[in-house]
């Protein structure tokens, strides 16, 4: 149990900073500030110099009031070399949440430190859903060496789990439920979880099922212990009842969560027979890995990027986006080739054409990062998608009415060339509309075609306003400049 | 309580489309598919179709079966006109939840169409937490039709609730809690549950407390079914146990919800005492937000944008990102002119110019958005800046390397002048090593400025990439080829 400590009380055990809010953060000697739910500089210090001095026991008093999550974060803020240290020194006491805490990318290299009989014991303690999560990432031989330390049982269950789709409600939910036939009474489930032995860790429903094992609806615990014993556990049970299919992807998963506010929700198989259970927790995680997913993928960033990933991996991971952006530059510049005679007549040209294709690149990276989401969160429908078009046109044309007026009275002032303020003026309107129309057309278009429009938007609405604006701009000049 | 039909059971009030997912996807007749939890545009057909018959009880049957979640996107998808006739024939009807659902862009425009006795009635129906989630964000008259609304003791409830700071965990938590004395059996705390009256909807721990109110652990209900009446309730506390302070950051409470897969969560006033109680699914809610948020942030997107808000609201959110980055691209043109005389002499430079502009910019993004990420998730800290810093200007050699030789590459093929592609080369080199340097230092220093890095560092990064890649180009270019 753990709990925050009086500021009076600083021990050295004391690792994690919990400054009262409602005081001014705590100032590091480097002047710079601890958030809360944050380790704080001197102690991974004080960790470190306990690893120099070999000192497992007080390492264990260090690391032991620390959530797995915290020594997690701990792992991963230190280089490959003194992680080692800590692992090694650490020890038996090494708890397997540590590992389904960590990074993807830094399991592989713990699992391959530990000491075989120190990573039989992690794995046992943990959950089979877990275990699950664990091994579904690893090399084929680590996977062997995980399940090799299972017993029997829950060998099965893991296997059994890797056995649904990658990413499938079937991976995500734990196969221990709680049930009661539907004709039961409260009465009849008090006792019958009351002489049961093996409950789950965690768990907030009972769940209904007919005799065919088919999920009938779900009773709170809260509900169960407030009710009288004769009454029947069907004038119990919740109003909002979802039931997933052990195939659904985990994403439409945590969207039933998020959208529905459920706590746990029974899983069921091909013929509508309770498999297992997925709760909130799960969901959240889930929630949260496609947020990340969706953040790093707008910026072209492969997925699963992270702080632990190689050079070598990062470098590749993000070459591939920077690859397509250089062919549309270059497709953009062949635009501006067209136009080479036009530009070494005017020099003024070369020099403002850049902020055209810059604002149209904003307002289009706006517009797409808005479509995305709604895309994401279901609020862009069929229904409702010519409206939003027209709108983020109107939007465009607003934009682009400010900023051309303002830009024309900028190349005025400073090239003193009146027609030339037209043209900018004119193309920045013409690139804004552009981009509204591209930075909603191509994001729904791919998701019509089965792509993440998160992942392949930014290239082609970056090219289009690119294109557009160079296009305008140069044409317009040629037209009415020379 | 909602169900999956039947495939073969599609009435007209099965108004969620769920599509097996182990079958191939509903075909619309236009070609769109529906993806699971989704109104299909049949389903809003019939519905606005009812609406125009003025079939009151038939908008009934249609709804009836509907997540109040789901009608509210359905509101939120409609037309002002259509929503406003929806909302009206519904009438008694409407449940409070709706309106907790919806967007709050839109809350505003259905209280306004409510009669009042629906509101007031609506309004009743709801639990104090979700009505100070309502009234918040209102204007005052609106927020004062709502608390006369409620009785007094709930209203009482509700203002105590606003009087803490906006995105606190005092808005955030329900006050109704169950707690025990700490010297309590699992007999005393079954025998206290059942003769309650007054528990809340939904709790799945007993907060244990000392006799001033100080938490001191949580008992879940299903430990609580499950062991002897004779054992004590601190034999049976959860190991995780986080207290949450009062005035704490919203943002912090969901961190902490996920970092450590808490459930429920006392929170304390500045005594420490008890005073409410944070679930999970509020949580869940807070962390939806931030991502939203973050990911709007990035890409230059007032906060809280949404598919309800006006052209107006949506062009001024936008405006202020554009404005910003129009200051930036005319620096970056600044350059540009500085070097007019040598574009003059070889208008290949404003072919190729945009292409170095370019590129930088997205690996500055790229790098950008990694340290966002990690700085929210609190992965980057001050012991591991040095590291990852070197990480990625290692990234940026690399991609600046490769990217570099292939320009130069390009330039000899496309122009025949071996020099122009060696300063291609070193400038995309250089300009990459900047966007590394800039993407990463640029969002930590925000960070210990206690500005918000996703908010604030696109505009600085395109500055530092644009200006370094136009004078890296250009500059190099006017001492080799001139």
């Amino acid at each position: 149990m753990r709990e925050d400590n009086d500021q009076s009380d600083l021990s050295q055990t004391d690792l994690l900073d919990r400054a009262d809010p409602t005081t001014e953060p705590q100032m590091n000697p480097d002047g710079t500030t601890e958030g809360d739910y944050e380790l704080s500089r001197r102690d991974v210090a004080s960790i470190l110099y306990t690893v120099d001095t070999g000192d497992q026991q007080q390492l264990w008093t260090l690391l032991d009031p620390l959530h797995p999550a915290d020594i997690a974060d701990l792992l991963e803020q230190l280089n490959a070399y003194d992680r080692r240290r800590v692992v090694q020194l650490y020890g038996r006491e090494f708890d397997g949440d540590i590992l389904s805490e960590l990074d993807e990318g830094l399991r592989e290299e713990i699992i391959s430190v530990l000491q075989p009989e120190v990573l039989v014991e992690a794995v046992r303690d943990l959950e089979t859903d877990d275990v699950v999560d664990l091994v579904e990432d690893l090399d084929e031989p680590q996977q062997e060496v995980i399940l090799d330390a299972l017993e029997d049982a829950d060998r099965v269950a893991v296997e059994q789990a890797l056995s649904y789709p990658d990413g499938s409600a079937g991976r995500l939910m734990q196969r221990e439920v709680v049930a009661a036939p539907e004709h039961w009474t409260v009465g009849n489930a008090i006792d019958f979880l009351r002489k049961s032995r093996d409950l789950p860790e965690q768990f907030y429903h009972i769940i209904l099922v007919d005799p065919r094992m088919h999920p009938k609806g779900n009773v709170t615990l809260g509900k169960l212990m407030s009710s009288r014993r004769d009454v029947p556990l069907t004038d119990l049970v919740e109003e909002v009842f979802e039931v997933i299919p052990v195939t659904q992807d985990e994403a439409d998963v945590a969207y039933a969560f998020n959208q529905y506010h459920l706590i746990s929700a029974p899983v069921v198989d091909e013929n509508d027979r309770l498999v297992g259970v997925i709760t909130i927790d799960d969901a959240m995680i889930v929630l949260d890995e496609e947020h990340e997913e969706d953040i790093l993928r707008l910026a072209g960033v492969a997925d699963e990027a992270s702080l632990s990933d190689s050079i070598w991996d990062a470098a590749k991971g993000r070459a591939v986006w920077l690859g397509v952006n250089l062919m549309t530059a270059i497709l953009a510049s062949l635009v501006i080739d067209m136009f080479s005679g036009t530009i070494d007549q005017m020099v003024a040209l070369a020099v403002l054409m850049p902020i055209v294709a810059s604002m149209g690149g904003n307002a289009g990276t706006q517009t797409m990062t808005v479509t995305v989401r709604a895309l994401a969160t279901r609020d862009l429908t069929a229904q409702n998608a010519m409206r939003v078009m027209l709108r983020e046109v109107s939007v465009g044309v607003l934009n682009g009415a400010l900023f051309g007026a303002i830009m024309a009275g900028v190349a005025v002032l400073w090239f003193g060339v009146p027609m030339l303020a037209l043209v900018i003026g004119l193309a920045m309107l013409g690139t804004h509309v552009a981009a509204a129309l591209g930075g909603i057309v191509i994001p729904m278009a791919l998701d019509r075609a089965n792509i993440d429009p998160a992942l392949a938007s930014g290239p082609f609405v970056t090219t289009v306003t690119d294109v557009v604006g160079f296009l305008a701009f140069l044409g317009l000049a040629a037209k009415v400049l020379l």
